[in-house]
């Protein structure tokens, strides 16, 4: 499956939040990742994003589709993501 | 058809651009919004983003899909534009 994965957690739990996403996806901007993933794995990354977050406070938004084809991806302005790859 | 939209701009414009991505769309969290848009209309979002913008530091990445159903949606944690309801 494909995913779009966007978070919105507290200051202090972002660099822990940034660090797990990146093990399982692409970051593409600011708190924005994407990528291929199996279920399972999304369960896996699922179950450590509920480790670090505070559920009165923090929220991750997760969206998928079966198929990769299903979705367009457009870019205005700046591309973050081929910028990260020098830092 | 059905779009995601995120943004990462500077602080200066965000009031702007929140502003207007709102116009076209429902916003689910931080600087995410997600609706179903015609193509004309995201065109003209588009069009207004660009005056908004400084493309040399601002980003915005437009996920879309031709049907609604292609796509499921997850939360985790805070359902954040629940609460925007009573802003």
């Amino acid at each position: 499956m494909y995913v779009i994965l966007v978070y919105d957690v507290h200051q202090k739990r972002v660099g822990k939040m940034l660090k797990l996403c990146r093990r399982y996806l692409n970051w593409i901007q600011n708190s924005v990742f994407e990528g291929a993933i199996s279920e399972l794995k999304l369960k896996e990354l699922i179950f450590e994003a509920w480790q670090i977050m505070d559920e009165s406070y923090d929220s991750i938004i997760i969206f998928s589709s079966r198929n990769e084809r299903w979705l367009d991806k457009q870019v205005i302005g700046l591309e973050k993501n081929e910028i990260d790859q020098f830092l």
